[in-house]
């Protein structure tokens, strides 16, 4: 009989190389200056420089680490860096980073309460710490889903699921029913148009609502869509507000829209991806006003709760819809307990990671206080940035910035009584400032398009990023800008 | 202006409490028997121990860990342990719990290529060792999911989308539609039905093709099901066959669909999330004949490829029609990069964690013959345990036993006689078995039920699962199954 050892490393390497990733990962967080953000990399040369096809025999694990290190980082967009500013800054955090390592090691499946009942009911516990500090009522139920994209999809077929229309026996084909119309900003995040598509709704009975000068739902337009669409016989199925869009994180009028859900009996879910952590803080929890008359919604921990992606949490007022949109129980997962969640039952995903061990680590070893502090300072940090753009001649602030993102662009001198009918050229413009800026490797940043003006998105939300990041960031924008404010003249 | 060190925990913690953990896995991982496979928890019992609400102040890790040590860990069910043989049994290897370590800290995002392009290039470089290793056409595009639920939705939209039905576009209901069809074997996993209902086509659509004695999904039924379908006007959209079903492992004879898909235009998918790995095994090669016909196919490196969950790939010949289902590239999200895979338009979650890198590790660590060699060691201990089954005169064998599960029950002599009329019987005593089986701690299996009869089986797939514990587990099986053939009366 063989004996176990060969089946496995050893844990004298376990332990020595493990040793070794934790010292290279801490001179990493320590040092990230070492790094460009975001390097020069050509497509498929990364690639190139990996052997092909898969080894046959065993390679030694300090030769397989030393690729990492030479083949792989240097082809990596460093979103630890504190001077990585694109998209939304996701962050882990170091007590994080070992829950996910025990999450690894003990690798138990959260499926069913009886497939490993601590991990099941530690996910019952931290998400209800989550709830009760956001002033969630207590019927919301959460549930860990790997991203928001999933976590709104799952929403939404809890939302078809409520019209009693036996769309989950019968299917949607075949049938005499009326479109079912989804309605959502027209700077709604692209998963809910995504999850439309899955669930066979389709794009074209997707309502993007018009919005405001601030970037928010009109909630008037909503209402008038509404009214005309059941005049129309269509089924409006979900109305998804945002709580911090994308874009611009501006926060849709919840209440407002909350009212019409239930005027029109249309189930309402709040997409708070990014912004609905922020209501953790108390001068920011007018973010989540009306949030608890919505029948679902969605937050990040992986966005700005100091987990690792990743980590999407769905909060649904009505539990016993959303379990009769998915539950299917073969009679290899029958179990006899009662009174126990099988959190299988309320996503698509049957297997589920222990997702709720990594998000428990920061709760205790930051503290609620501790997290709040370090959101607020975020905050505290974009406001800087922005009445630093709103002083400067040549730039101006394209929308408010109620979070930790502040949408800019730059606008030469020379160009502003001009800018309408120069919009073009003062998009590409701007396009070069990015690409100039990212090409540094001193920082990076993302774009999007606001009344069809490019405007940079400068987002804050890393647990590495000081005030001194934001100063140098700021520095590079105004040295890169400077150069074209010659090329056009002053 | 604040300094960064307080922001997170500091290195030294960092690695003082890394290297803790990695000693307790380390330890654990040597004496699994300290814990029992599964304890006997009351459910609550463990949310009782843990404090609510959420603390507000920070507490030291060291009490964390402790915490982890004495409230959580008395609760989980061990799926590392080596006697856990119910369901299928995941498994973790040293290497690739590395691999999620340095993953965790570095922390990126694979949505985009230029997101961080290592990431992308990695997955795309891993996916074709592990698809050149089985031998699959290279016109087959893997990407990386969480599970194998979540590919075979993708999956199955693809292939609704290959109907050319504009269902994007206009969705599916509000027009004249016939209902879309599913065809799969009436032990196919519950996440095809599940699919079916998210995607609007219906529990009652999914057509549970009838199994051979063998419980492969008989291809003549399968050929009628299509052709009566048809004449009566449905729309047959995915034909799902499985290689290594759930309940005993069987494989669908998948060259005879593949022919039947071509035949009657029907995309084929194919649900190897357990066995398909196995094809790695020369000798075993044969379980994925006919798969290279197929238009996707998806198989778990979480299962039975040494990685922790979650690693799911689903491999697709046409994803072009992948894409077309799910892209919808937002502003914020535009690149200017061509020739390269941006993996988020191939799914539903838009954030994706670097999975690949943990994949890779397994690849490097064992090499291409040291996975083959374990799983063939798997294989063989359940033909042992088969043997010792077959053997027995009180247990019989269910179905066949091609990977390393084996389906058996127990059959008390005195009632073999009499087999039929007291299946009933026979059912609750082999629950009672399973049940106390499970509650000695010395073992975990779970069940199924095969035309009528409750079947308990036992899988093997866990790193750490060496010959004597499958010795153990014979051992546990028959002590239990003596008592209650007393008490039945020989």
């Amino acid at each position: 009989m063989k004996t176990k050892e060969p089946f496995d490393m050893t844990n004298e390497e376990f332990t020595r190389y493990g040793d070794q990733i934790l010292e290279w990962l801490a001179a990493y967080f320590d040092h990230p200056e070492r790094f460009p953000v975001s390097g020069a990399i050509l497509p498929g040369s990364i690639k190139k420089t990996l052997p092909s096809p898969a080894p046959s025999k065993p390679e030694p694990m300090a030769q397989i680490i030393k690729d990492f290190e030479t083949l792989i980082v240097p082809g990596l967009t460093h979103w630890n860096h504190p001077s990585f500013m694109a998209y939304f800054a996701i962050t882990s955090s170091r007590p994080a980073i070992l829950g996910e390592l025990l999450s690894a090691g003990i690798n138990v499946n959260a499926m069913l309460w009886k497939a490993s009942p601590a991990a099941t009911e530690l996910e019952e516990v931290v998400l209800g710490w989550l709830r009760r500090a956001l002033d969630l009522p207590a019927g919301f139920q959460g549930t860990i889903h790997d991203t928001a994209s999933t976590s709104s999809l799952v929403a939404m077929a809890a939302a078809r699921e409520s019209l009693q229309l036996q769309v989950r026996e019968k299917g949607m084909t075949g049938r005499d029913l009326k479109p079912l119309t989804i309605y959502t900003s027209e700077h709604a995040h692209s998963s809910i148009e995504r999850a439309a598509i899955v669930l066979g709704i389709g794009q074209e009975n997707v309502r993007k609502i018009a919005v405001d000068h601030e970037f928010r739902m009109d909630a008037g337009e909503l209402r008038n869509m509404l009214q005309r669409d059941k005049r129309d016989g269509y089924i409006p199925c979900c109305i998804v507000a945002t709580v911090g869009t994308t874009s611009t994180t501006s926060v849709d009028p919840v209440p407002e829209i909350a009212r019409l859900s239930k005027e029109f009996g249309v189930w309402l879910h709040v997409d708070g991806a990014y912004g609905g952590i922020a209501g953790l803080v108390p001068e920011m929890r007018w973010v989540l006003d009306g949030c608890a008359e919505a029948d679902s919604i969605v937050m990040n921990p992986h966005k700005w709760l100091f987990v690792p992606i990743d980590c999407s949490v769905l909060y649904c007022r009505r539990p016993e819809i959303l379990r009769r949109a998915f539950t299917l129980v073969p009679e290899y997962l029958r179990t006899e307990e009662e009174q126990v969640t099988n959190y299988m039952d309320y996503g698509i995903a049957l297997g589920r990671r222990f997702r709720a061990l990594k998000l428990w680590m920061v709760f205790r070893y930051f503290g609620l206080e501790g997290i709040v502090d370090r959101l607020r300072y975020h905050i505290s940090l974009a406001q800087k940035f922005q009445s630093w753009v709103r002083s400067h001649p040549s730039f101006e602030v394209m929308a408010p910035a109620p979070f930790s993102v502040v949408c800019f662009r730059f606008l030469p001198q020379h160009w502003q009584k001009r800018s309408e009918v120069m919009m073009e050229l003062i998009n590409q413009l701007n396009l070069e400032l990015l690409e100039n800026v990212n090409r540094s490797g001193e920082l990076f940043l993302s774009h999007t398009k606001l009344n069809g003006r490019v405007v940079l998105r400068l987002a804050i939300g890393n647990l590495r990023t000081a005030e001194e990041h934001v100063q140098k960031a700021w520095e590079v924008i105004r040295r890169n800008s400077e150069s074209l404010e010659k090329r056009v003249g002053k």
